[in-house]
């Protein structure tokens, strides 16, 4: 009885849905739009308290932070009335898992991937708004480190299930699987060996990632490609102490010295990277990427130079490709951290022992980030100049570049939702030159394709000092889950009633199969 | 009638001075080495709490250590009899000056210089025998910043003081001023205006530096040539705050890539340096250099070796000149501090706002300082890549070359000193890489020759971390200020005695007036 109530609920849903498409698409109204009321002041002292956690993972001294924003997650995740929310220890960090089966048959499973560590942030970093784990709300915005990436974000999908489970007695439109990770900062270097060892835990037909960000205010995205990244440390030593620069310049070679003639040597005068190899995989951009890059072109390199303050866009390959295609489509060496010898007030002259720095990339296409470290450790091996020692080790930060199809089904229903939050306004269909380990293995090991539901806007300073969130987008975030989380449970069931195989919506990379609860269930308790 | 007694004493010392060269130079004995008798104790734990006060005068908030060091060195030597002992502040930093009548008319005036400030240190340096300020002994050792360059030698100087005043009843055979200065680590920058302006402080026969080293444990040296010097900083800016590297990498101009290059075009690949007009005032070695220079050479370069712990000594320009030439007579551009970017652990993927660099060069010949932070400056400008902006600024620490006569009449003083200390080895002709800016100043300005007479060894880490001094060193150091004192007196004595102008010794630059201890006394009160 309990069950035909709620399919007559969907199916009230699904023609509410299409009368709305109709009338040029007033945005729908959910039940649990209502849960929602008075809840605002609620929801944001919830972020704040998750804000003051200083969830560092590039920290070990932060350890103790990213497990306990993972136990205050969990304990919000019971209290929305997700069961079996549990903690898993993957390396030294923790995972919170939890699954959520649906009411109906046959519905579709989304793994819902978000995370709640956060980048390093020290005060000197140029943080002059409030301290990065003091988060202090100026009026439509919370400045916090982790505030726009990803906590914001993250902790709406909770409040969205709470609302769909309050709402409905308890009964979801879809399987929902769960997957908040504490490590994805540094790379997420110990998730892949465990997913793979999870794989019942991992099987869903789309990943929905709660990290990523919107075009702006009032314009949704549908984001179809990161770069991946690896990062690499180069440790250079010369004597076998610091030497007095009097007393041994030009005599003794100088190991800032080489570190600058090292990394000098891995960039041409013309921007490209000199390092033997390091293109492997990546191939020349197609006309439709051109054409799709060139239709947001001109905003975003205005975006890009207002966000950045510099007059100049000239970073990267500049005499060979336009900007908007050196972001979404070209890899980078970017030297993110450099320091040897004295760098305190006035003046030590000294001939320092050691040199270091360290270097991130991003990658593309079938670029491979493993293949990429051991290319840029070859060179630092290679180039070394005489006198000093150069070594460089891998920092463990691994991701795939991920692309997906703009208009497979999971970025169909997207659009359908972009267009409910943002007023009818038509999603753009962009690329972020950033990173998201997990998306592209999963995609590559799992064959699930991935959308992108996050909140965070370009300008919100993410690694950067004075990140900060809107308090706006905490409610769009929360009512685009719930109605995401609608339109697909009945965008499957409509494909399966249709049950016309060859009406199958054009789709890239999709799973076909649904994974019973039965199965997650099981796995659960496996572990 | 006590002046009689006096010239009978220096009478007995001049005789016994010239029958100990007969005698092939058995040590001469003075009888103020009876009184350093049993005090050796007490003279290390002075050394250990002048070591104590962290005088770092690179760093503000150490200003007041420098003047507690200052205090502490003013009360050292009122207790050591020496009258009218006078702290004046120039600029920020403190002068310790100090000035002694000869018993004797005619006598020659001596001007005894030294520092009582330190290089910065930090434990992350690398101390880990102890920390820098709280000095340990070890066996003949004493640890700690400063203990070598130069509070040892210079605390070795008041004691000397102490014994002639103590056994002569207040008579010295010479007439002392003492300038101990506070800023001498970061190239005295408001010394040499202050000198001209106090002229009379400074005019003298001869300056005697406590700043400087011996050769060996066992051999004393000539130092007859040092480098100058001069500092520079860079500042590059690129976006106007850290940015994400994946979200701009590729568009933005990364500041640090500016900064590599722009060091890189300072340099050539053969080690010599690209900056336009930085060689303006070298010439070439002459040849009797090459021979001075080679007497030393292979020890030097053993012990060069040896002190740095690098296997080849491949620094500056090594394709061109030998080594012990490129530490004694060519120019160097050194980078002693670099930093910019995420340094902690792990990995930040962070485009950062800022780089930075410290520069220091060593200068030879008639290099001019001011000229050449000029010319690095003007570098700077004129080679910043498109994309960042480019700052430099002096940093305020410059040092003109010295070079003296190895053979003018206080390095021949000089040598008999060390062979009664050294017990008749013969000293060692030798120049330093190093600097002491007012060494060459005063040269230049005042036409004083230089000495030096310092314990320091070149093993002891100045500059570096675990800095230490030799216990021995200290009894060496102020029975060579006793015997110094008195062969001088007794050598101009002996010249004016002579009365043959033509029998004057060669000396290369040489003031030939003295000045009169009533000039001091009214040049004193005027200030």
């Amino acid at each position: 009885m309990k069950k035909f109530t709620f399919l007559c609920v969907l199916l009230v849903h699904y023609i509410a849905f299409h009368i709305a498409i109709a009338q040029k698409r007033a945005p729908r109204n959910f039940p649990e739009y209502g849960f929602f009321l008075n809840k605002q002041q609620l929801y944001i002292q919830e972020l704040l308290e998750f804000l003051r956690i200083p969830s560092v993972s590039a920290s070990s001294e932060h350890l103790k932070d990213v497990q306990a924003a993972a136990e205050w997650l969990k304990n919000r995740m019971l209290g929305a009335g997700i069961p079996n929310v549990q903690i898993f220890q993957v390396g030294q960090y923790p995972l919170v898992y939890a699954s959520i089966a649906a009411a109906v048959p046959q519905a579709p499973t989304v793994l819902i991937y978000g995370h709640f560590d956060v980048q390093p942030a020290s005060v000197e970093d140029g943080w002059n708004i409030t301290k990065p784990f003091k988060p202090r709300m100026i009026q439509d915005k919370i400045y916090a480190r982790g505030a726009s990436d990803d906590k914001g974000s993250l902790l709406s999908v909770v409040h969205a299930v709470e609302a769909i489970l309050a709402v409905s007695q308890g009964r979801s439109p879809v399987n929902i699987k769960f997957l908040f990770e504490g490590q994805e900062e540094i790379g997420s270097p110990d998730l892949p060996n465990w997913l793979l060892k999870n794989r019942k835990l991992v099987q869903s037909d789309l990943l929905v990632s709660a990290d990523g960000s919107m075009y702006s205010e009032n314009t949704g995205s549908i984001v179809w490609g990161l770069r991946g990244a690896g990062a690499v440390q180069v440790n250079v030593t010369g004597p076998s102490h610091d030497l007095h620069s009097g007393g041994f310049g030009g005599v003794v070679q100088n190991p800032i010295h080489c570190l600058v003639h090292l990394l000098e040597s891995m960039r041409y005068e013309n921007g490209s990277i000199a390092i033997e190899g390091f293109y492997q995989g990546t191939r020349p951009i197609t006309q439709k990427e051109k054409d799709l890059s060139r239709q947001s072109a001109k905003e975003l390199e205005t975006e890009l130079s207002r966000l950045s303050g510099v007059s100049q866009l000239v970073g990267g390959e500049s005499n060979h490709f336009d900007i908007v295609e050196r972001l979404w489509f070209r890899p980078t060496l970017d030297v993110v951290g450099i320091w040897g010898g004295y760098t305190d007030q006035g003046i030590k002259t000294v001939l320092p022992a050691n040199a270091y720095a360290k270097l991130s990339f991003r990658l593309v296409q079938e670029q491979i980030p493993e293949q990429v470290v051991e290319k840029v450790i070859q060179h630092v091996h290679l180039h070394c100049p005489v006198g000093c020692t150069c070594e460089a080790f891998d920092l463990g930060f691994h991701a795939l570049p991920f692309e997906s199809d703009p208009d497979m089904l999971g970025n169909q229903v997207l659009r359908e939702t972009l267009l409910d939050i943002y007023q009818g306004e038509e999603p753009k269909y962009v690329r972020s030159g950033a990173s998201i380990p997990l998306i592209g293995f999963i995609q590559k090991e799992f064959q699930i394709p991935a959308v992108f539901l996050a909140f965070g806007l370009p300008d919100e300073n993410i690694h950067g000092p004075n990140e900060f969130y809107r308090i706006g987008s905490m409610d769009k975030a929360r009512r685009a889950y719930v109605s995401f989380l609608y339109h697909l449970g009945e965008r499957y069931q409509w494909e399966r009633n249709a049950k016309k195989p060859e009406e199958t919506p054009s789709v890239s990379v999709t799973a076909t199969t649904s994974t019973s609860m039965k199965e997650m269930e099981m796995d659960h308790s496996e572990l």
